[in-house]
């Protein structure tokens, strides 16, 4: 799976709109509209590249003749200092884009520099580490782009492209087993069908119903393991639920296959980098 | 100054269709349309809140008879289990908006959170705290007015509506104070103008040209304390870069007018709070 | 599933965009403002009701203060000369919308109309009928609620929502069965897979990727009974390509699980429905 | 008359983000980035060419490296098994274009084919044949161009564009010619006033207020021979209502100027063409 | 005719973004939230009405709670002084909207006063007074309506709806009149064929093609004279070119049917209104 | 400051969308395509350059074939009869934008042009000329860009990026020193914060809560000379208030430091441009 190029252009568009509606009058003022530049994008502090095209879209958007030059891809760790990128030309443009460029890439470098910390520690079991939809409303695409070069996986995209039934879904049923047949009946056959449950009493009438995956959410490590014990192989079985760092590798032992983590996405540190700009001197 | 109505819809909007751009499958399918639904915002953990005409607007979105009341005020504190604001209606638009309020509304409580904490650090002194332009791209006028209900201020919006002279737009002249006098009198005179220096060896030139406002960045406290002895009183002096809560209240005792910090926005962590829904049962 | 109201109101409005860029300048010449109507949506030739929403959508569109009054719900069958809806408001509004409303619902009916053809054809089965994405651009939604109207189901939605592996897609590749396992372990895992095969002779490298769906393109009824054979439940049975009323009972009795029918939205056949209108005569 | 590009290209944008809201993930899966396809467009069935602009636009509109190679103008007629155009480019692109891009030039070619039937019909006669506003909403000016390209021509663009009063309009007045008058009076000198009317007693009202356009709706062969006899070059004579291949030649022997035939547009057959992928194997 | 409702609701909405693209920073701070305001539109020069649909939806696009009372139509004389309408409502959003609304409704006043002399100064004759494509971009169906309201008609509405072929287009052609006649085989019926000439000369060639209208440009008063007389009502006749208010009677006495004036729209003086607000005082 | 080339190409899109919504169908008719054209911006009376760069967008959006030369730069001063631009490329295009190019341009001129004529009659004082929010919707950036042309300069842009209390503002208030002291505390310290007044007695009230501008609004001679004197650079001065060629040089002599003048742009007349073409002769 790839990020699509439309995708990035229309988040950098708003972006840079947000961010200057009216121009920016201090590059106008102090900057001749033909002075040059040449700029480098740095790793500050070390970690795991992901947006590498989002920022040249960023730089490029303003003034088609400004050109960006990789050193790095996405999934590719780097050392505090690296320079990850190199950019020429107006220098209004590359000033006027710093920013936002910079918001962008930082957030998605966060998020993959966490997220493979995630995976290293699941690293010696079969699970897979998944985001959630809770990903910053605008950046859906880009921070789940995050996710894959931080070397985990994705989850649904949205509420449209698979069936995740919860407790309050399932409350206004009598027999859940049959609401996820009828649902099963209904839907179309290219639909996954995931239903969470909080306890394990549940399950029985869930297995019942013949789902795609179960949610184990909130589940003790005991309960977990007899969990996979009896679902055994007949769905895939998720675990979510406050799942950190410290946790993940024993959640992981009980034989769950995916692990589900918000934290991948709803709290992003931005990673320091940083953009060092030359501008052209005048002779 | 406050949050546009219609700058929140337009928001909300976008985030409803990232989350769903053909529909809730899961609601459409175990939730019959007629089904209603009663709902709590609670704070899952204690922290101020913010966003509350966001959680109302993304609550009504998707059908005008969901009813919201809101049982706090932004800037208000709260603690972990208190109720923020009451929710009824059909059950499938709640179901199908949850996941996007919560999105918004704990960002927007994390930032205020944590900007009351910087606010209070410094108290004790005359400095105003301020945001950055290092906000989430697409949600800044969000973000600034939670910043606000922390208790800090607002810097310019955008690239836009203030001059801030950086090094990069200073590179390039050969009189610094010449350079100012001259955009001077080229903009606006309602367009504020600050000019931002590293060392004190440039703050004669900055001063020459009169500016509005001198950003002192990344300065020692020796260093703050001798800038703003030199400037007396002619400049607004903000410092600024990596200021932590650590650091801040040293910083504020330096005389500095303002505190500009990245991290009030550049690095949300998202505020725990929950939806609790109580699905209504057929009869 | 159900059709999203801003889906229908964003089709709706673009279409009244297109039809009157400028205004109705026939009404606004002939009609006063003032003047009202009166009208039924009235079925010419007997048929099954899809749209009723759409319709309504349409005539409120321009001006609210249109009442429209369902008389017969999506789903259902009507006769000739049978009213289906009410209307009442400006006549200038009802005029203006009139052609939009047909258009879109006339053509939603001739779907679901041919839908439960089809539908019926294999009602001593257990196959499912389903649509493709042979659909009218910009109507998709609206095309397959028809469909489901009909009573047929729905495949994917889009390109987005489940992995459908063609001939050109495993052209590059030397082991089918590895590819697909592979493209498992990269996917998100509610992402259904499904793969489309041309031969029986290419069955065994797809069954031993594992995929959710086989879909048996363009197969002879004896090979379809020899594929549903092989497969073995091991897989959803799909079968494809060029399917007839006149042959889809043959084919739904080789035991296949799904039959996708292009046929359903490619070349629709608008049903004949008539808004009889009754302009209120000034006293 | 022309299609402008500017249509072409926002319907292929909107069809396009319709049919892969969040990218294709089954070429992502499968197909490396750089590989690259051949394609040719084959008409599976003879017909008449309309839409070789769109097909390019669509092709291209994802990678402008695309190369498309027209073999045929619109207008053209051709064989089964007749290469129509080619292709040649990154194959991720082409695949996730080639259903948008048939299902609209399928469209647009079923129009033409079937238009040129209804042409060659009254080759014979002066009447011209002409299009309705029963297009597809989304696709008229595409749809338009289509009936064009089969040698038909087209009616008024939308309401806008020109006047046509209906029996609704007239029944507000108790004066049909006066108010004929009344409205040329009001309007610009140059929109163009057609009146239809159901039975010849309506004509010599109609005539009184001097239209440019008479249509005489659903009228006998007799009544039409009738129409046009007392009409008298004193208007353009339109005849319309459910006029068919079978009907048409005789209702352009009365000597109408002008037929109108709804089925142009309101109930397509997709013309089958196909688009034969070679897909680049790596070496 | 009559202005669109939606066509001033997307002026409106685009002209307040334009002016208030993040709030009104000083109603937010200077105006409580809580605080009423009632204001007049009152004419500081007299007048004649156009826009008070527009300053309706100007005033009450940011808050609907503000009630508009319009206390004079379009096409109203007024004197200066008078009240033209009446609002009351929240004192933010009233004075966040004054601007725009002021500033469109000036402008359509200012073409509705100068367009009513133009009318008057030809009342004696037979001619109508019409508009032109040299209106402001972006506000031709507001302009266009003042137009009408000033008394004068309306021509084409834009390079869609009619063909005007000026000596650009004539000057590929070896024969007008065959060009002509080529032009009206080919283009839908409905479509109004206005030509214009320079010189006299050129009026038997275009004459011969049989055109709708026939435009007489810059022509002196006794080429027009002689104009109308040789096209003995075969055309319509425009008379176009610098017209102003002293030569307009003069042009219309020559006979001719139609004189367009670009002054109407193309250089608009604002009429002087102003809204004399009074903000609620806080008890 | 400068124009921002997505700002252009924006209100041209717009413009040029409106002004032929389904193409231009007397180019498309008369011209084939494969005709060129040759055309020269002339001006037909004396002025100043502003849109020199909207020329060239206009010219080549429909076409990018299209070449524009530009003769003459933004600022420079014309005669009668000299040719600005020189374009060469498709007939159909460069036809069917000219009015749109023209009547953005000529406005843009007749702009620049007046201005230039206030400015030079305050050219032996200090004051600036500034414009006012009394701008064309949809074109203030262009409107703004034009003033500058003619050596003024710009007011704040929008009601976002500066304050200016007018009397409706201060009505509320007790203490007006102590309302602008609380909104200085309140808002940015970017934020210029400029306050009206009506007379001489409101000054002390108004300096004693330290504004950055103090606007003295339609005072007499006598007055602003007593307000320059009581401010005395504690503030800057702006006049403002029915200001015309006539009196603005006593005003300025007064002292004051700004001027605004709503005439700048609240009533343009067009300045006379002419497009010449020359269409290419088919051999």
């Amino acid at each position: 799976m790839s990020l699509q190029r439309n995708q990035i252009e229309s988040v950098v568009a708003m972006a840079l709109a947000e961010d200057a509606p009216f121009g920016d009058v201090t590059s106008q003022t102090f900057i001749p509209a033909a002075t040059t530049a040449a700029a480098e994008l740095v790793g500050r502090e070390p970690g795991l590249l992901a947006g590498a095209e989002v920022f040249e879209v960023a730089m490029t958007a303003l003034d088609d003749s400004v050109k960006v030059t990789l050193l790095a891809a996405d999934g590719d760790r780097f050392e505090a200092g690296q320079p990850l990128a190199r950019v020429e030309g107006p220098a209004r443009a590359i000033l006027q884009a710093e920013r936002v460029a910079l918001n962008l890439v930082q957030r998605m470098c966060g998020i993959a520099t966490l997220t493979a910390r995630y995976v290293a520690a699941v690293a010696d079991t079969k699970a897979r580490v998944v985001d959630t939809r809770k990903t910053t409303p605008g950046l859906r695409a880009l921070e789940r782009h995050a996710v894959r070069c931080g070397g985990a996986h994705n989850h649904r995209y949205s509420l449209s492209d698979a069936v995740m039934a919860k407790d309050n879904h399932l409350a206004v049923v009598d027999d859940i087993g049959a609401a996820i047949r009828r649902a099963r009946a209904e839907l179309p056959h290219t639909l996954h069908l995931e239903v969470e449950i909080d306890r394990l009493d549940q399950l029985d009438a869930v297995l019942a119903g013949g789902p795609d995956t179960i949610m184990l959410d909130n589940f003790s490590l005991d309960d977990l393991v007899e969990g996979v014990r009896r679902i055994d192989g007949r769905a895939i079985v998720e675990a979510s639920g406050g799942i950190t760092l410290d946790t993940i590798n024993a959640v992981a032992r009980t034989g769950v296959d995916v692990i589900s983590v918000g934290a991948l996405t709803h709290s992003v540190r931005a990673l320091d980098l940083g953009l060092d700009v030359t501008v052209g001197r005048p002779r």
